[in-house]
């Protein structure tokens, strides 16, 4: 046989579904979150979790706001159990979270994990065998009949235990396992023989919970399957419908999100998708597409980097940089394009209206990521990166033509160092081609006189060193100083351009003018690795130049 | 304002589809796929490729299989210029494969395009602008007149700049940026000024392509605004229907398959997902989702570790433990259950019949993985894992009994030790519990006569030094020697269970003796900590035991 060879897998199987109603459906609130990070993501972990690192991980997933929390599969596991009874001796556990513990449907498992709740105030008891076809032929060697004897024994077992805590509120919870791979009308008989046993009411529901155990079909596959169950399991308003997907096609989050649109009320996952192979659903995720679609969350992830903290603590592991919401890179844009759109959305973002800002689905501010991670200049970042950043970090609005003129020299730049370009550099650059240290031509004093919509200027200028006065005529200060200069003989100017702009607020605040001149008719542009010697300037802050801050309000 | 509030978002409008089809659809053979890494992966770097990893990263998506590659933008970027130069100067380009430009709708960066795919044989000249009501309204300040008149001039200009390079084969493509935000009717009527344009035909088609620009909505949304367009738009047969999805709600790969289900023929994405933000859909991860469900990928990734070194190199990402296929943990089974299924699966998988094996979903040969790193071992192992690594590392199939016994002595270990254990201790437990290095007693000889269904035996054993000759007789080799050794005054012992096996092929191969001995009446059991002094032992190898190689064909 070929080693990469397809025709050795089968597809999955077709679900005989009738008037999908599935998606015709929105998510409108948020389904009740079970975290199964003390569990599910502790038992994947190269280094399972010490007695620390579950305290830690126990108090975050209480913090962010978690009511059902898996705690453990303590039959399997002393320091499971061992942490299952400190948070119920040590009263740790908050009045309105309920803990889980997970057993296989094993009548020695299931008394030891009964043990391990003694004294729980309310507490879910989460059973589960195995039920796909692979699983029963070549796992258990079992008929469909004594795979359904297992589960119902289990609930028989799980039923009598719990009978002997009566103090304690007890939840049933039953898993038909690897039921993504199970005929679906089997696994409705076998939770139909499950609910025979539990008797579940409205008034005391016990939990059906769904998983993909192994991902093996695409996400519309499994809303399919769970809307089957959903719509023919009996006692469904005695049921709350779980899901518990894992991500080996990498759908985990749509499946999730397509089952709750197929009628789950609950779903299973881990804080950024900790878990055996390619791991659980990532709630953080889920819990984020929801608040970006203006649905509550029930969770408070506003502060994700204390979750990465005790994430990459208790796990081991780091987070990609393009991790969804919480990544690195998530907030950063690279692109001209999508820089300068960003810019002119947020100038226009008010504050009380809904969020509308291209290429930026959330306000990362709602995460404490600032917009100072927003833009990166690179070789690609175009005018619009070069002027967010020239803006943001040293309040120059630069006219549009030099933002062209200043983002191509960005460029070079960029590609001969061939890497990102800091803020410093930028406005050295800027500096270095456009404001000149020692100005041919300084401006000492000069009297406008604006008479019938004329100005008259005399300028007192210094030349190497050699004071003249100069004196010309026109419309507006500029326009009568570049008369000035003419007529004193220098080059012939033409203003192309001109803005100004205060760099702090008061009347006495200093101000900058950008000036695009032509000097005998053409065009002034900084050169590449050269200074622009006179022309084609500007004077910023406090620098000399020709138009300076003396002219501001001229 | 609040920070964390989700009040601020708005959600997803609704497409207006009738009769959605696209959930009665399966994919059955894989979309053409586009890969852009060089330009999408490339701009969205902290490090932008130079020119070395460019190439490294065109001769991998060559070697793979890609027969459509985007090389860059150009027109923004003189690097990815005189990157495209090189590849038609040198005659990089296989016959088979043809590349692709993107550029905005600008006349002269539809000119600068042309210019750099001179003397190409066959290529794809992308061109885009942005259409959904943000960007509009607030990045271009125009109505839908005025966008649409955007991306008629542009359609035009590709139309006129190609008719001067007549020996290149050129194919059009065009993007609504930013579709999924933009009104269904509005995306079908801007992408129809530009067909009438182009006027392209069912031999000459032309592509346009619906990104996910930012992804926000579920998955299925964006299924049915793919529907909508390919029912909608006018010469469907004229025209190659292509998603981009991204992977800011972590449902890119989702988004493309539901995509594809709704109509789309080509999928326009990266390695490994790289891009912008989240990045984009990843190729590798879909087109293993087909091949684990029986479909040719029409991708050759056989082997994933060349993907990850030239994606690490040329992005200097690495690439989570747990992603999707080709994780280092994605073969890893730590819980013992799974374990067990896994073993039991595996010695039951023929080779000529559909792959079958609970928790994973493909054979990891298949990419070059083996099954040296489908099992650790740790606390939560329980007897599955044990098993399984005697038998992989040392060919021994320890019998049930021996299996419970050995995977407690591990538990405990992995506890005391807090993390994972290796193939060598459990060896070592293995060889400290159960086999004895000094046996009180050893088996010099013996002679076994066996009559009427009765063996009778003559042993000579040496006990501390002393040698003795032992007579009994009993049904079977074993009944004998045990008859004699308890007629010489031993312990009254009783075998609970024998089995045995050889350690290769081969008549005077070695054996191994699994004996579980009760001992006067009670059952011998390795005590942690201690060695097992007698009984309960078994002879490995030619270590001495009282059960050795010789008893083999007794």
């Amino acid at each position: 046989m070929k080693t990469f060879d397809h025709t050795k897998y089968r597809p999955a199987a077709a679900v005989p579904i009738r008037q999908r109603q599935w998606p015709n459906n929105t998510i409108t609130r948020a389904p009740r979150w079970v975290s199964v990070d003390l569990r599910d993501g502790n038992q994947a972990l190269l280094e399972p979790m010490d007695v620390a690192r579950k305290r830690r991980m126990w108090a975050l997933l209480v913090k962010l706001g978690f009511k059902e929390i898996e705690v453990g599969f303590p039959a399997a596991s002393q320091p499971d159990y061992d942490f299952i009874r400190w948070l119920i001796e040590e009263q740790q556990i908050p009045a309105d979270v309920t803990v889980q513990v997970l057993t296989q449907a094993r009548e020695e498992l299931i008394v030891r994990s009964f043990e391990a709740l003694r004294g729980a105030k309310r507490a879910v008891m989460h059973v589960y065998n195995s039920t796909s076809t692979v699983q029963r032929e070549r796992v258990f060697g079992k008929d469909r009949a004594g795979i359904t004897a297992i589960a119902r024994n289990g609930a028989a077992w799980v039923k009598r235990e719990a009978e002997k805590y009566p103090a304690t509120e007890w939840v049933f919870e039953y898993t038909p396992e690897s039921f993504t791979s199970t005929e679906p009308e089997y696994a409705v008989e076998i939770c139909e023989a499950v609910l025979d046993v539990w008797q579940p009411t409205p008034q005391h529901p016990c939990i059906l919970n769904l998983p993909t155990t192994v991902e093996s079909a695409t996400p519309n596959v499994f809303a399919d399957q769970v809307e089957y169950f959903a719509t023919h399991i009996s006692r469904r308003d005695s049921i709350v419908l779980s899901v518990h997907t894992h991500n080996d096609r990498g759908c985990a989050v749509a499946a999730a999100e397509l089952a709750v649109l197929a009628g789950a009320d609950r779903v299973e996952g881990t804080l950024l998708g900790n878990g055996e192979r390619t791991g659980n659903m990532d709630i953080v995720t889920m819990a984020m597409n929801l608040y970006s679609q203006g649905v509550d969350p029930e969770l408070d992830l506003s502060s994700p980097d204390e979750i990465l903290q005790v994430y990459s603590e208790c796990t081991g592991f780091s987070v990609h940089p393009r991790h969804p919401w919480i990544g690195e890179l998530v907030y950063t844009a690279f692109s001209g394009s999508h820089q300068d759109a960003i810019r002119k959305c947020l100038h226009q973002q008010r504050a009380d209206e809904p969020w509308q800002v291209a290429y930026l689905p959330i306000d990362p501010r709602d995460l404490g990521r600032d917009y100072q991670a927003v833009v990166r200049v690179n070789s690609q970042s175009g005018k619009g990166g070069v002027a967010f950043v020239m803006e943001r970090d040293y309040g120059l609005h630069l006219p549009r033509w030099m933002q062209v003129e200043l983002a191509q020299l960005v460029q070079r730049a960029s590609e001969e160092r061939r890497g990102e370009i800091d803020s410093a550099t930028i406005h050295g650059l800027f500096m270095q081609h456009f404001v000149v240290d020692q100005a041919p031509v300084t401006l000492e004093g000069y009297r406008l006189d604006r008479r019938d919509g004329r100005d008259v200027i005399a300028a007192h200028v210094a030349e190497q060193g050699a004071a003249h006065q100069l004196h010309g005529a026109g419309e507006g200060a500029l326009a009568a100083f570049v008369d000035a200069w003419m007529r004193h003989g220098g080059q012939r100017l033409n203003v192309v351009d001109y803005s100004e702009h205060a760099l702090a607020s008061g009347t006495d605040a200093e101000a900058v003018a950008y000036v695009q001149l032509s000097i005998d008719g053409r065009r002034a542009r900084p050169r590449h690795g050269e200074r622009v010697a006179q022309g084609g300037a500007l004077g910023a802050e406090s620098r000399p130049g020709i138009a300076n801050r003396n002219i501001r309000g001229g």
